[in-house]
């Protein structure tokens, strides 16, 4: 028997707003940062759960104190019947009704669940020696539907319709498993397409990005249209025609203004539009979705939990869906995101980057392949390449596509020597 | 010229769970709590700003670290120009990127930016010696509307058609204003309705409310069918037909179970169904409002920003909508939040309750009657008899309306003993 010794946080920030990296229309000058858990055990066996919950700077310590406000449900417990039964586990953090006030299953406190849960998925991962992505692949369907909580979604996503899509997949997991691991997952990259490069860092990282074999790049829009055309012709003419580019916004427009300026760019061919404006306006994005086709609407980095993806998907909002593996509370909740967009017919294509992003949520695509809807077909994750180097297992994106990996965990591993570099010291930081 | 000396902040929690006041299905052991903020300023003129968080026990650490999160953006800041102009102070708060990340515009961060608004509005008061209330509705209708951020309201309200509603509302206010301090804003009772309360507990009190001049109670429901049918046959026997009993039940049901279970309750008449499933569930509002018609659906003390009212109120989801003074960003968005439903026609009847809420929100509903809706017909204030004596400006309902306080402030300072004995000690709490 195995108990839960501690759940240690830390506050680690990196200064990456000196370098523009990571700007947009929204979010200026973003220190990525990650309210960072490590999850202790008494077992003796050197197996340690880790996961975070990204932010972009100030605020990072209210995020490690709602992870901190979760401590008291796990320490001094009994490890293997939480690890055995992860959908109860997942259930009673979500039922604390005190806590779920402060959402309820949204912003800081309802990330902090997914860090508690995406941290508890990392030690049984590495105790069974497998990858994230393939340790959810092995599961049955059953096991599967039984993580996951079906509350505010019945009348989109049944758990017997959850069972019917994951058992139709199930006779061909082991084929695109093979497939995976010879060809991997797509890739598209947004390293291009900061606002704050230049014309010229613009038209050299298009180039660079298609020599690396990206099949699609991103351009961060939303600023200023003039610009946005000017940048939208230089990539055009880099990439050449039917090369996908994807447009971002970031949330910068109002409904009608988001029509006007995505039309303004169609003639350049996006082959997406994100997030065109507030994450939680179902009906706006589905005017805008409405008024722009053929351009498809994108969004979901910012979608709070999976009620907020039904309604998207109920209202055909969003033609591309973007989940994010610390935005929710954990792979409990993804898992229900991929049965949805599945269950609708929509591709999942993974909001990524930031610090720790790649590594985590490419499992997550992965076991959608195989698992779930059973197709790389249209389907891509974001990849930056930025800070991978802190990881224990970092991505390994080589020509256009993320490498299966097979180190056993959940891919959220900071390297310790970064954990202790990179710690906050508010004294020093802050002017 | 006055500085902004501190924004201190304190843990301050009431163990109302002991006594199963304010039980109901989703939230059976509340202990009402307030993340309470105070900012002192240099002026030496003894007035302070205070505002709060209401939580229910656990998490209040976390909303207390995210209004500390915010100390930096005011403290030693001039006071006055950040008074002159709440809505640019409003809108430098929300517009912090970083900060942003961490909801956007939802959850502890959101709430945090309201108690920091709301205090600011509390000095602001406090200095021109008027109520909350009354300073909002003696404020042009263009100071109003530049109080209000409109990002993502415009393809609902646009800042033109917010100053045709105020306009409109502008000859009656001497007239209105002199109807409230004569006659009171109607008040509506939960007391009587606690799920933990035994049926002769419900009809005593009942028959007490009527007594008390209340012209509604509500009942909370969705535990137990067959309990909430014996339950609210003892309301409607004890209060009479076409006595208005309302049914809250705090998110409890699918949308295809609150259905059934609200179509089950209709033969008792229910005032309306107060959220009957995820806050978050526009869509699934709109598709229970269709089914249980003429039943209305309400919903609102939730619902995290102006963006979900908006669409609550386009999807025709909502036919009572119930704000609440702290779940928001503050006054500013919870007057964007009255201009919504002044344009779309919908009542709006606050929520209140948990501790400082009533004392809170009765200015936003008189603001309303005078300047914005211009009406009390079909409005009323939630009351709950708890925790009153805890506030410099207790909330005076007698018969069955809300006098209106005329003391200077926004009505959120807590008595000073109060603060004192409750401020939360972990140790002495947690078991």
């Amino acid at each position: 028997m195995t108990r839960i010794v501690a759940l240690e946080t830390a506050d680690i920030r990196f200064p990456t707003s000196q370098s523009l990296d990571g700007s947009d229309a929204m979010n200026p000058d973003p220190d990525y940062s990650a309210a960072y858990l490590r999850i202790t055990t008494d077992a003796g066996d050197g197996i340690e759960g880790h996961a975070f919950v990204f932010t972009i700077g100030r605020g990072n310590d209210v995020q490690v104190a709602a992870i901190d406000a979760l401590a008291g449900h796990l320490t001094g417990r009994e490890l293997e019947p939480l690890l055995a039964d992860m959908g109860a586990t997942n259930r009673a953090l979500m039922d604390d009704s005190q806590l779920r006030w402060l959402g309820p299953e949204k912003g800081v406190m309802h990330m902090a669940i997914g860090a508690v849960i995406n941290a508890l998925w990392d030690i049984k991962c590495k105790r069974a020696g497998e990858p994230l992505w393939r340790l959810l692949a092995r599961m049955t369907p059953e096991e599967l539907v039984g993580l996951v909580d079906f509350r505010y979604l019945t009348n989109a996503l049944t758990p017997g319709e959850a069972l019917d899509i994951l058992r139709a997949a199930e006779p061909g997991r082991a084929e695109r498993e093979r497939l995976l691991l010879e060809g991997g997952f797509p890739a598209y990259t947004t390293t291009p397409g900061w606002l704050g490069y230049s014309d010229e860092k613009l038209a050299r990282l298009c180039r660079e990005a298609i020599a690396d074999g990206f099949g699609q790049i991103k351009l961060k829009v939303g600023a200023d249209l003039d610009d946005d055309i000017r940048r939208f012709r230089i990539a055009r003419e880099v990439c050449g025609d039917g090369f996908p580019i994807a447009a971002d916004a970031n949330q910068r427009w109002e409904v009608d203004e988001a029509i006007a300026w995505v039309r303004a760019l169609a003639p350049f061919d996006p082959a997406w539009i994100e997030e065109p404006t507030s994450p939680d306006d179902v009906l706006g994005h589905a005017e805008i979705a409405r008024a722009v086709a053929p351009v498809r609407v994108a969004t979901g980095e910012h979608a709070h939990n999976r009620v907020m993806f039904k309604q998207l998907l109920q209202a055909d909002a969003i033609a591309v869906m973007q989940i994010d593996a610390v935005r929710v509370a954990g792979v409990n909740e993804n898992i229900a995101n991929l049965l949805l967009a599945a269950k609708f017919g929509v591709p999942v294509c993974p909001h990524a980057g930031g610090v720790g992003l790649c590594e985590a949520v490419q499992h997550l695509a992965m076991f959608d392949f195989v698992a779930v809807c059973g197709t790389r077909e249209g389907r891509m994750i974001e990849y930056v390449d930025h800070l991978h180097e802190h990881f224990v297992v970092p991505t390994d994106v080589r020509g256009g596509v993320y490498r299966a990996p097979l180190a056993p965990g959940a891919g959220m591993e900071m390297r310790s020597e970064s954990r202790g570099r990179h710690t906050w010291k508010p004294e020093a930081v802050d002017a």
